[in-house]
């Protein structure tokens, strides 16, 4: 595996990391300044405002987060890159109602700037999953 | 502009006028043999499943599609590229039932094979829309 390539499977990592521990700081740490998020439905999201959602919902009673990033392809293209993934997050509110899962497919490009990679651009795909605690 | 730009720009023009006319030859060979496309709550579409949905949804009674494709960015990265755009499409079915109106982000990788750019990696994020004649 190619030294980019090992770079970037880390700030997934850390990114899933940070996510379920609540570690606002660091997700916002793996994103470019000029990054743009695409959401099913709604306006293009810039930093600054992912940042207040991130810090919203990370505060008072804050759901629990669980969940698993797959990447099924990663390609390097000098000092960008992109990458999909299958995704699946698990969120467990603190007052005690059930969880709701959801599930689907990630696509993101990257950039290197001083030799740290961070998310560029992200479309994510995910919808609502019918959650069972006997689904595989 | 570039010229990988121009090119890039006259393949998002061409697809959207082969997918207004129903002309599915046309738009497939606007696509990389190994392409994937995403959609909200969607397994992933390669390129064979994407043309027989295509061809489904052209024959026999096929409804008219209308649209704008707005591109917002586009990045040149040697032969690859990403895009990502605005995209409205408004389909009129043919039995005489009102238009529906989906409206919303794509973000898409492309690459040059042999001096041609093809649509490689496509995540659409497109939701439906309350129709409405007076909406601008």
């Amino acid at each position: 595996m190619d030294n980019d390539e090992r770079l970037i499977r880390e700030l997934v990592n850390t990114w899933m990391a940070a996510s379920k521990a609540g570690d606002v700081d660091t997700v916002l740490s793996l994103i470019a300044d000029d990054a743009v998020f695409f959401l099913p439905g709604k306006a293009p999201m810039l930093k600054a405002e992912f940042a207040a959602a991130t810090r919203a919902q990370a505060s008072g009673e804050a759901p629990r987060f669980d969940g698993t990033s797959e990447i099924q392809e990663l390609k390097v293209l000098g000092d960008w890159a992109f990458m999909w993934t299958e995704l699946t997050v698990v969120t467990t509110p603190s007052d005690g109602s059930p969880p709701s899962k959801r599930s689907g497919n990630t696509l993101t490009v990257l950039k290197k700037e001083k030799g740290k990679w961070l998310l560029a651009r992200d479309a994510n795909l995910l919808a609502p999953m019918q959650f069972s605690r006997a689904s595989r």
